[in-house]
């Protein structure tokens, strides 16, 4: 199912958000930049939970679902942009291309971001869904990317840097930095599915414990995998001395904390199967995807 | 009226602003890097224009305008700070005082930017505003700050940079630049206002002219003007070979078309009293910040 969301729904994802790039951008130079990015690819997990989660409902997908998962990836890929940049990370090199800022120099880099950034509210803000739900889609997703979620995690990581941080202090950083647009994904799926307050809830807890065993994840195979298999240089977290979850907690205890985070979601999941209409296997396979 | 108007209502519009960060932000570097840019002050011309199209109607100033008053000026403010990066222009200074950047470095610099903006949109989609409106000041914001409006015009800007630019291509870039959020501020006034289609469009042709009165006259008080008055080094658009409406028309000609600009705002606010409780004098106090 998950394979057939990837090779037959994503690319109307993909679609919606080079439309759009293409139609709205009135500048040459920015255009190409944002879309060097976007078609980057990557593993387009946020569009692809939000699809996910829609079909776990038997819900149809359609353009107000493809159009909502491109302006999560958008924001998404924004943050990758900024975060690149010589005065964020410095990283010359992203899913094996050169970086946007390397391509289109710094000033279009940043502009490319904040021109993706702003254009994911306008891409939800067009779509025919009622006002009341573009409203909540539009708020949820700010307060994801923004000054309590993305943006904060961001500027915490940053303040962490070189400096030893508690367990709590880490989980708090990841639940802005990743977690909130992992869990935005999952609600912004169940609100298109027209889900009732109850299913949001539960949707949220089952994204909060996916955006932790993401990056618990994320960090373990930066200790234990290989440079081959992942396609980038492993090893990076210890040599910057980041605060991860191997070396607070050991490799062994990392992956207790992985198994533990998706125990919890398997859990929510089966809360969830009193849900109207409710599908668990398409969440069964995505929760595989974290497994080590 | 505009007098009033400043003293007694902007600061609420302030006042939305940091309350809103004060709330909201979960980093407190981040908090204080985008207070210390909200707090600098400025013109505060964008939220004074939406304030005054609210009143032009008669209708009552409340927390939804002040909201989205203060929502634009975030957006104004993000752009600042992003412009004055050393990767754009490098500016030390912003309204006398060190720019966001020389304060708290270049990577808090760019966060605070992008959590200005998220912010903003979270900003107005909270208002107690019908979701229809709502949708719509979202989305004619997100218009105006972005690829095809202000984000568009800042990369042409960039790219005519020490190159001849035509007076066509010099207009475009300025439109976007700092045009469509000035007009974005008067139609958001209207529509804050309850105002029928014919006159958003008024209101639109209204901003566009302000808009590029705003700019020659920006470009001639350069080149006119004394660093004393304007508190600003004068002479900076010659030195960095910048294309400006001076140097495409001689300071005569430049002076021809503030003037033509400003009669034709003239000519649009005669249109504007044809709608019903409007009250054109508030709009000529405006017009009068506009000429040399």
């Amino acid at each position: 199912m998950l394979q057939q969301l990837s090779a037959q729904e994503l690319p109307k994802v993909e679609q919606e958000m080079t439309d759009f790039i293409t139609q709205y951008t009135t500048q040459e130079d920015l255009k190409k930049s944002m879309l060097y990015s976007i078609e980057a690819g990557g593993k387009r997990i946020r569009p692809l939970i939000v699809l996910a989660t829609v079909q776990a409902f038997q819900k149809t997908l359609n353009a107000p679902v493809y159009q909502t998962a491109g302006a999560l990836e958008m924001i998404h890929t924004y943050s990758l942009i900024h975060d690149d940049l010589p005065a964020m990370d410095d990283d010359d090199l992203r899913r094996g291309k050169p970086t946007n800022h390397k391509v289109f120099g710094e000033a279009l880099a940043i502009l490319a971001g904040d021109g993706l950034l702003t254009g994911a509210f306008q891409l939800i803000s067009e779509t025919t869904l009622e006002p009341t739900e573009n409203v909540l889609l539009i708020q949820l997703l700010a307060k994801a990317a923004g000054i309590g979620g993305m943006v904060a995690g961001q500027a915490g990581d940053m303040a962490a840097e070189h400096q030893q941080v508690s367990l709590g202090e880490l989980k708090a950083i990841h639940r802005g930095k990743t977690g909130a647009l992992l869990t935005y994904a999952f609600v912004a799926g169940g609100i298109l599915a027209q889900q009732p307050a109850y299913v949001l809830t539960l949707l949220e807890k089952l994204g909060g414990h996916i955006g932790l065993a993401f990056q618990i994840r994320d960090d373990l195979l930066d200790v234990v995998g290989t440079t081959e298999a992942l396609g980038k240089q492993v090893g990076q977290d210890e040599k910057s001395a980041k605060s991860t979850y191997p070396a607070l907690l050991s490799v062994a205890g990392a992956k207790d904390a992985l198994e533990q985070e998706l125990a919890q979601a398997q859990a929510t999941i089966e809360q969830l199967t009193k849900a109207a209409g409710f599908q668990p296997q398409v969440f069964q396979e995505l929760l595989a995807l974290f497994t080590l």
